[in-house]
C-alpha cells in the first residue's frame, strides 16, 4: 500500500522529523493546526451527551432507543480514534483525517463481524435497520444481449448499445483506477490488476450474471478507456509530485493571498515523496508479497460485487457508493483492509454458498489451471533452478579462479555481482544479491 | 496519570531508544518479543471466523446469535487494538498488555454510551443479557448500628463489632491504594484523596447508607490502616524502583537459570525510572490541573459506588469487581478514562436524579463552603495577590538599583531570581519563575 506519502510521524513532533527521500523544507509553523485537541474534543463530547442524555426526555420506545444508543457509540469511538489511534504513515491533508477513515473501516469490519455471524434471513433483514428499503430481494436483471457495436435495426440511433453502457459507471471506473493508481504507483502492476479482473468476469459470469458484457465492453470500455484513462492519468499526477518543490510554509508567514490559497490546496498533495519501486522478480518473498497483493486486490474488487449481489442490495444504493469511498480513503492500514476483504468474502460465501460453488465452465478451468501453472513454473525456474545453475557457474568459475590464483589471498572471490548484472530492470537495482546460507 | 514507566515507545523500536532521565543498559535482543506480530494474528483470527462461521452450524436463533455476533465483534476489535492501538507511555511487561487493556476500556465506554441511551427500566433489564442474574432491585439493608469498639454486651466476643468490619474489602483498601500511589507516586497527594474520600462519605451517607460507617471504621480501618499501610508499601517500593539498576540483558544472554527467572520477574518492573513532582504550587495551570485531577479520582471512586446503585448490582457482583480490575489497568490513556468517569456519572444522574438531588444537612453544606471558600481564596492570594505584591516590591528595588547604576549597562535586572529564592518545597526547584507579557 504505497501512497502519496510515506512519512512515518507521531502526532506531536509531525511536520519536523522526517526520513524521507526528497528534500523537504519545512518552517514547523502550523502547531496549533497538527495537534490532535484531545481535550477539545473531551470537552464537546461531554457537553453534547449532557445536553442529549440528561436535558431531552428518553422516549419509551426501545428499538429507537437502541439504535440511537448504538450510533451515539460509534459516534464516541470515531471521537476517541480521531484523537488517539496510531498514526499511519500519511499526514496530508490532516493526520485526523486518516485516523478517522482508519476508525471508519474497523467500525465496518465490526458489523461485517456482526453480519457474519447472523443466520442468512436475519442477516438480510438486519439491513432493514439501516435502510427500511432494503432486505427485499433483487429484481432478475436481463444482461447481456445485443452486442452490434453498429446496429443497423435502429436506423435512428445504430450506436444505441454503446449509449446504454455509457452510465454512471464510466466516471466510477476511471476515478477508482486514478485513485488506485496513485496507490499501486506502477503502470505495470495496474495493468496487470486491470486486465486480471476482465478475465475474472469472464470466469465468474456464469455465477453474477452481471459480469456478462459485450467483449467491447470488457477490453474497449473497460481496460482501455476508463481504466487505461485512469492509470494515464495517475502516472502524470505522479510524475508532477515527483518533481515539484517540497516547501512548507506556515499560512502566516505567506505574504500573498495567492499564494496563501495555494499553500491551502498544497495541503491536500503528500508532505514529501518517496521513491518507491516494486522490483517483484527482486527476491522470492518480495515475488510472493506481489502476488499476494493482486490477489486480495482482485478479491476485495470481486467482494464490491458478490457482496451486494448476497445481502440483496440494489448497485444504485448509497451504501454500495459509501462502501468504495471509505475502500479508497483506507490505504493507510493494511491489516484493516486485508480483515475486511476476508470477513466480505466469508459472508459470501456462508450467505449463497450454491451461487460461489456453482461449477466453473471447462474451458474456464483449463485456462485458470494454464495460468497458474504458469506461474508456478516461472516461480520454480527463477527462483530455485536458476539460482542452482548460476551457483554451479559460478562455483565452477571460482574452482578456475582459484587454481590460477592460488598464490594469492583467498576467500574473496565474491563474483555474483557480474554474474547477475545482465538481469533485468525487473529485479531492479538493489536486493539483487540474495545471500544464502548454504 | 504518571506510573512506573516514562518511556515514549513504538512499535518496532521499542526498547532500543530512550528519553528516560536514569540510565538504562539494553541490549535490545527482544525484538522478537515485542513485535506486533500483526499476520499472525490476522492469520489465526481468519481460521477462527472460517472455522465458527463456516464449518458450524448457525443456530435458529437471533436472540442468541445477536449476542455471539457482538461477542464476536468485540474480540475482534480487541484483536485489532492489541496489535493496532497507539503505544502509550509504557512497555513493560509487553506493550500488547496495555494496548489490550486500553481497547477494554474504549469497549467498556462504548457500553456505558450505549446504556446511558436507554430508559431507566431498559438499562436496568439490559443487565440481564450480561448475567440474567441481574435486573432485579437491591435488597434494602441495614447499614450503621453498632459503633462501641468493645461491647460489654457479648460477653464472649466483646470485639465482635470490629471482626464484623473485618470484609474483603480491606485487602482490597490495601491493594487499591497500593496502586494509586504507584500511579500518583507522592505521598501528600495520596493522603489527600485519601481523606478527602472520607469526607466525601460523610457528606453523602444520606444518600447511599452504605457510605454511613462508624467514626473508627472511617479514621482507623480505612484512612489509617488499610489506605495507609497501601500507601506506605506503595513509597517503598517506588524508592527501590527509584535505586535499581535499569539492565536489560535478552534472556538468552543469561546464563544462569536463577538469573533467567530473575529477568523474568522483573519483565514486570518497569522499563526505567523517570523522577516526576507534583509541585502543584509551581504556577497557576499546574495548580488548577492538580485540583482537577483530584476531582476526577474522587469522582471516579463514588462512580464505583453510585453506579453498582442505579444498576442494581449486587456489591459483590464479579462485574464490580472487573470494572476495578481494568480501571487499575488503564493508567495509560488518561483521556478514555476521563470519558469514562463523565459517562459514569451521566449514567448515574440519568437513572437516579432523586437521590442525587436529595438536599445536602446544612451542616455538611457548610463546611463544603467554607472548603471551597479556603481553596479559592488560597488560589488567589497565591498567584495573584502575593505576586502583585512581590512585583511591587521588584519595581521599587530595581528602580532603586536603577538610579544608582544608571551609568551601567542597562535591562539585565532580572532580579525574580532573587525575590522568589525564599519560596517553600511546595514550588520545587523548576518552574518558580514565571514568565509574564507584562
Amino acid at each position: 500500500m504505497a501512497k502519496g506519502e510515506w512519512k512515518k510521524s507521531g502526532t506531536d513532533d509531525l511536520p519536523l522529523t522526517g526520513r524521507s527521500e526528497c528534500e523537504v523544507f519545512d518552517d514547523g509553523t502550523n502547531t496549533f493546526f497538527w495537534r490532535a485537541h484531545t481535550l477539545t474534543v473531551l470537552f464537546i463530547l461531554t457537553c453534547a451527551l449532557v445536553y442529549v442524555t440528561l436535558l431531552e426526555e428518553t422516549p419509551h420506545d426501545t428499538a429507537y432507543n437502541t439504535k440511537r444508543g448504538i450510533v451515539a457509540s460509534i459516534l464516541v469511538f470515531l471521537c476517541f480514534g480521531v484523537t488517539q489511534a496510531k498514526d499511519g504513515p500519511f499526514s496530508r491533508p490532516h493526520p485526523a483525517y486518516w485516523r478517522f477513515w482508519l476508525c471508519v473501516s474497523v467500525v465496518y469490519e465490526l458489523f461485517l463481524i456482526f453480519i457474519l455471524f447472523q443466520t442468512v434471513h436475519d442477516g438480510r433483514q438486519f439491513m432493514k435497520y439501516i435502510d427500511p428499503k432494503l432486505g427485499v430481494p433483487l429484481p432478475e436483471r436481463d444482461y447481456g444481449g445485443n452486442c452490434l457495436i453498429y446496429d443497423p435495426g435502429h436506423p435512428a440511433d445504430p450506436f444505441h448499445n454503446i449509449w446504454d453502457k455509457m452510465d454512471g459507471f464510466v466516471p466510477a471506473h476511471f476515478l477508482g483506477w486514478y485513485i488506485k493508481t496513485l496507490m499501486i504507483r506502477d503502470w505495470w502492476m495496474c495493468m496487470i490488476i486491470s486486465v486480471m479482473f476482465e478475465f475474472l468476469e469472464y470466469s465468474l459470469e456464469h455465477q453474477l450474471p452481471n459480469f456478462s458484457e459485450c467483449w467491447w465492453d470488457h477490453w474497449i470500455m473497460d481496460v482501455l478507456v476508463c481504466n487505461g484513462l485512469g492509470i494515464y492519468c495517475g502516472m502524470k499526477t505522479l510524475g508532477w509530485l515527483s518533481m515539484k518543490p517540497y516547501q512548507w510554509q506556515g499560512l502566516w508567514n505567506i505574504p500573498t493571498y495567492k499564494g496563501k490559497i495555494k499553500r491551502i490546496a498544497f495541503q491536500f498533495t503528500p508532505y514529501s515523496w518517496v521513491k518507491f519501486e516494486w522490483r517483484p522478480a527482486s527476491n522470492l518473498r518480495r515475488w510472493l508479497a506481489v502476488l499476494g497483493i493482486i490477489f486480495m486486490f482482485l478479491l476485495a474488487e470481486l467482494n464490491t460485487f458478490y457482496l451486494k449481489f448476497v445481502l440483496w442490495m440494489p448497485p444504485e444504493h448509497y451504501l454500495v457508493l459509501l462502501r468504495l469511498v471509505f475502500f479508497v480513503n483506507l490505504g493507510q492500514q493494511a491489516w484493516i483492509v486485508a480483515a475486511i476483504t476476508v470477513t466480505e468474502f466469508l459472508i459470501v460465501v456462508k450467505y449463497d454458498p450454491t451461487t460461489i460453488m456453482l461449477p466453473i465452465p471447462f474451458f474456464v478451468t483449463q485456462c485458470w489451471i494454464l495460468g497458474i501453472v504458469l506461474i508456478l513454473i516461472w516461480t520454480l525456474w527463477r527462483f530455485f533452478i536458476r539460482d542452482i545453475t548460476l551457483r554451479y557457474k559460478e562455483t565452477r568459475r571460482r574452482r578456475q579462479e582459484g587454481s590460477s590464483d592460488r598464490d594469492r589471498v583467498p576467500g574473496h572471490a565474491d563474483g555474483s555481482n557480474s554474474a547477475t548484472s545482465g538481469r533485468s530492470k525487473l529485479n531492479g537495482n538493489m536486493d539483487t544479491v540474495r545471500h544464502r546460507k548454504s
